[in-house]
């Protein structure tokens, strides 16, 4: 099947299954193969979300030249995501908040037969780990996926925020997401960036002891969280944590400024830069006035995403020749680079050549605390010279977040850097919070 | 040339200017082409160490078997390392200590024409720069070399090691290195494992502004390193920094647990995990008994080096296309995983290909903070499966700085993850301060 004309191009892509297979020329001429990725996780009026054979997510912008044809191929056997069934049914209801599941030890218990942690398998048997959830008003459970946090990923940021856009739709007044602590900031830094409009608080929580055990931190960080997720006061995506290694102390996160600084500890997650947002002690609510406070709603996923995104750390034997089979066919790289925003005086002529055949290169700091500067030294303003957009006092995880992000919003390399430059959710520390040298 | 009597083979060889081009067949029929590494920088009796084409530096074992030639290309043209007319014919002389200076920071002014920081020049404009360096006996000044840290990689280690073994024999008391801040720590640890039975401290210093600043940490610094490298307690690497904001405060970091942790402030460097090992407060060093006191001597350097090391850290998006694209060629790996030591589970079958063909894989934790535990989740233990070597709370940076060594020092995987696993420096923190879990 063959179609030329764009919205009914667009309409028949829209009602193919996902998972289908097909073959899509752009206008450019090119030709993406792919599976067609669930379209309403996606804002853009006339964007196909596409899965490619490489495993990567791509949006790709639909027009009056483009054209395509279904692959033959039975859809994919991957076994759909779970859903709840009452996502949209649900009834508005002041009082209610949502929590979605995806894994990660707060969804965990110990399996005795190996010693080792293995996920909880449904919602009733978290609220009987949790009973303290409910202790200020009603929670819905929404499992969305169930897996330890290693193994999520961009791809996975796009359905929760999805399922956090459903649940404000449904008249939750907040979203808890329990969820695994390993790769958490970098999820609370990719909804931050994917949702808008939000008009009410979404908490990622997650636990460092599983919930059998009676060190656990998970039901005491979910007590707080949920405390969070009905502030009125707040409209942003927020990490709530144990603040100190007592049981009645909690830190509150800007999604964008977190990061898991220890292994084990249950006061792991720190706020770099500048403070936390604030604090709950006592099961009271305290914020700083900087917080973002709830929009008008309706909540929107500004997608799509492209995983076409590399996160490159600079050590002092890397070399031109592997940077370059690290970052093969990326359209945009984050460096975290020493002090200030700095590589090998050799990496500079690579850098060049990505730059000049459109690649997007972004630097970070891998200090992880304090800006970046390309003024100071040499090297940074031949960096500048060689097309690198410096990246202020973003931590190098959210600055890949945003990175995936902009890639899917934008095409021109020029609109992905404005795009990246621009604060979007609070992210850029030092706009928020102007600090004097020290 | 040939050669095929092993020890008349090494010594030939040895007898060649360092930068001649040869091509080694060694007892494998391996046949290596690269320019002669300075030997005399190398321990092993039976080794000698060449500069690829690639620009790795390698340590080639010789033994009956070995045959070389030389390729008569002329010598590069390359400028030879500035040496100290005065390192090996400085008379003993108990109250000196010696200066190795190699550009950066603390070494650089403003140059006024462009607005930048620029290396000083000489060895009398630092002591002009810092005249408080002699307020406490006499400094001899040797002049290493002269760059901005980020172009300091494991080559420059191997010099500077050889540079503090001199200035030991010399009779110097102890050793201060002015360093660029930016890989300060990294170079601290590869001196931590290349240096052995040190008979005074070595004492890595650097300065966050520029010496011609009013606000300049640079004279503070270098006075405080002096004080450290007088001291007769004192048998290891350390870094002395800022321990705050005011100039009267300093740490002295063990230089195995050390890491740049701000961009920009005078007390970016912090021990992470554990304390540092001392302070330095009105001219006055104090030290905790975990110090590891002077050796005998003399000091040695345990080299040689092998740079086929690579440090890739996890981001949810890293692909096994990606992974592998980083690593081709490298005979070791240090990952930096999340949480306790994991990545992505369709990594694990892309890690066991790497181990099943010999590549050492090691994993530690980006947290940066605790220590790695592979038999907590089933991540771990299928990561153990897949043949990883789990570091317990060695930082990235340390990791990848011992795997350098530890590649130079051994050939077979075995014997390299039993050099990487064995405390050599102090460098395990827990087996140095047991700490309960939190």
């Amino acid at each position: 099947m063959d179609s030329s004309n764009a919205s009914a191009s667009l309409t028949a892509m829209r009602n193919l299954p996902a998972g289908r297979r097909i073959e899509l020329t752009d206008s450019t001429g090119h030709v993406w193969t792919g599976s067609i990725v669930p379209s309403h996780a996606l804002s853009g009026p006339r964007i196909v979300s596409l899965k490619l054979e490489s495993g990567y997510n791509v949006g790709v912008a639909v027009d009056e030249a483009t054209t395509f044809r279904e692959i033959d191929d039975p859809p994919s056997p991957r076994r759909p995501e779970p859903r709840s069934p009452s996502a949209r049914a649900m009834a508005v209801d002041d009082a209610w908040i949502a929590l979605l599941t995806t894994g990660g030890t707060i969804a965990s218990r110990v399996d005795y037969e190996t010693g080792g942690v293995r996920p909880v398998q449904d919602a009733r048997e978290i609220l009987a780990f949790y009973p303290e959830l409910e202790s200020s008003g009603s929670v819905r459970v929404v499992p969305v996926f169930d897996r330890l946090s290693e193994n999520v990923g961009p791809a996975d940021w796009l359905v929760l925020a999805q399922r956090v856009v459903e649940a404000f739709d449904g008249g939750t007044r907040g979203v808890v997401i329990a969820h695994g602590t390993d790769t958490l900031g970098f999820t609370a830094a990719g909804l931050s960036f994917l949702l808008a409009d939000l008009p009410g608080p979404v908490v990622l929580v997650g636990a460092q002891r599983s919930p059998d055990r009676p060190s656990s931190d998970g039901p005491s960080n979910l007590e707080a969280a949920a405390a969070v997720a009905r502030d009125r006061r707040l409209g942003e995506v927020v990490v709530v944590m144990h603040a100190g290694l007592s049981d009645d102390r909690f830190a509150v996160h800007r999604g964008t400024w977190v990061r898991k600084m220890h292994a084990s500890r249950r006061d792991a997650f720190e706020s770099r830069n500048g403070p936390p947002l604030g604090t709950v002690e006592g099961g009271t609510v305290h914020l700083l006035p900087i917080v973002r406070g709830p929009g008008p709603g309706p909540a929107r996923v500004e997608g799509p995403i492209d995983e076409r995104a590399g996160l490159l750390w600079f050590y002092p034997g890397l070399t031109p020749e592997r940077a370059r089979g690290f970052s093969e066919g990326l359209r945009g790289i984050v460096v975290a680079g020493t002090g200030l925003g700095h590589v090998r005086s050799d990496l500079i002529d690579w850098i060049r050549s990505r730059t000049q055949a459109g690649v997007v290169v972004a630097m970070t700091t891998q200090c992880l605390e304090g800006g970046t500067d390309p003024f100071v030294y040499a090297t940074g303003r031949a960096l500048v010279d060689a097309g690198v957009l410096y990246l202020d006092d973003l931590l190098p995880e959210t600055a890949y977040a945003k990175l995936v992000w902009a890639l899917g919003r934008a095409t021109a390399p020029a609109d992905v850097r404005a795009l990246l430059a621009q604060d979007r959710a609070g992210e850029f520390l030092r706009r928020h919070r102007p600090e004097a040298e020290v």
